[in-house]
């Protein structure tokens, strides 16, 4: 069975937790909590990954599952999902339609399959590596300009300098001509269908991570952890996407 | 002739720009310009202004009329219409529908009615400074949290520091739980409606901020310049925008 053979599964598990998110969608009764490191989290993401738990413990019972919300059972199995029911979980408490549903599926450790769902929009999106689409159809990133043209995203103002040398995100966001927050999984979306061409993330996690990477690279972009280090790798933390040909001098602005 | 008999024609302008706008969002075909202030216009902002300035001529040619695109034509009549056709001209070149349709009428100078219209997630807001709605149910700015639970919006990561005092932003940007840049009219959407608390910006045209303000007043909330003086003002040239009871404390901070 080679993963190819997943893809209607990801439409199947991306409609049951559109299903769940968008009655909670701009409603106050979205069950706001603080998780112990301060991030929200809601009824719709915890009943989104359950939603599609429930579908993958149905129909592939052997394969393993990494969520945020539920943790991880059967990390060390052939294939194994990876889910973030709501990446952006402060746009959605904000009833601003930039997160998303995240899906990836990993074969021997690898993403081979990865999905951005935005279900307000009805814009979903596929990439295994070779190939990106967004609702079907084959989309690139843009042919990559001067960095003083482009166009650079980032999930939090503030982010970079809590967590990162924050001099180095300050001169790369003073070198290009447009830095905006849409960020979280929608900006990666936004790039990798040719509407933006940076976005660097301090803090990642494997399910933040993983499922964005087919879809990038899929598109024709690179994507690394800050350091310029393999994204898929164990352990990185942090996440940067660009055009190829961008990729050196942003690293290298990031890290001065 | 009452101000409040202008509503149906408010409709008919934003149904003509969204009209003219929805063909040029996500499409690469928006004939994209750099103005001389090095702001970015498309054919879509100039054609949808042109588009309101018809039905305003044909219907009510003894009104005056203040455009961003295309100028004053009567700036001293009794009733004065404010249009600013695509209020985040940079969310709509990136394919991200937190811009909108600013709709405005003076009566004798003051801003008596407010439409702020987001054609993509078709949400429509009218505000009368005593009552606003979205899509015709009234809304209200949420409660008043304490500052270090509000969630603070602005439109650009690095135009406060640019054109204000940065260190006043940054301690604002420093008290609050959330700060994101969901900017331009749609944060004060996002205010009036009750998803965000505070919104700051410091560089406003009279096309942008009088719009706003019967839709800010008319959901309980407070709207002035950074100094805290009146925002109708002739002369204003920036807004923060938040609960009644933040007003003092934001002011305050930004102005430290």
């Amino acid at each position: 069975m080679t993963h190819e053979s997943f893809r209607p599964f990801i439409h199947e598990l991306a409609a049951a937790s559109a299903e769940v998110i968008l009655p909670y969608f701009a409603n106050r009764e979205f069950g706001l909590e603080m998780k112990a490191d301060e991030s929200p989290v809601t009824l719709a993401d915890r009943n989104a990954e359950l939603a599609m738990r429930r579908l993958i413990e149905k129909k592939f019972p052997s394969h393993g599952i990494v969520g945020e919300e539920f943790g991880t059972v059967r990390g060390d199995a052939e294939f194994v999902w990876v889910l973030d029911p709501i990446d952006g979980t402060k746009s959605f408490i904000t009833a601003v339609p930039l997160f998303g549903t995240l899906i990836g599926l990993l074969h021997e450790g690898r993403p081979v399959l990865g999905c951005i769902h935005q279900p307000v929009l009805k814009q979903l999106m596929i990439g295994d590596g070779k190939q990106t689409t967004l609702n079907g159809a084959p989309v690139r990133f843009r042919p990559a300009p001067k960095l003083d043209a482009a166009t650079l995203l980032t999930s939090d103002p503030l982010f970079p300098a809590r967590y990162q040398d924050g001099a180095g995100f300050d001169a790369l966001a003073r070198s290009v001509r447009l830095y905006r927050t849409f960020g979280d999984c929608y900006a990666y979306l936004l790039l990798a269908s040719g509407w933006a061409d940076i976005m660097v993330d301090p803090i990642m996690n494997p399910w933040d991570l993983l499922p964005l990477i087919p879809c990038i690279e899929g598109a024709g972009g690179k994507i690394t952890d800050w350091q310029g280090l393999d994204a898929a790798r164990p352990g990185a933390t942090s996440a940067v996407a660009c055009a190829p040909e961008l990729h050196e001098e942003v690293i290298r602005l990031l890290n001065r």
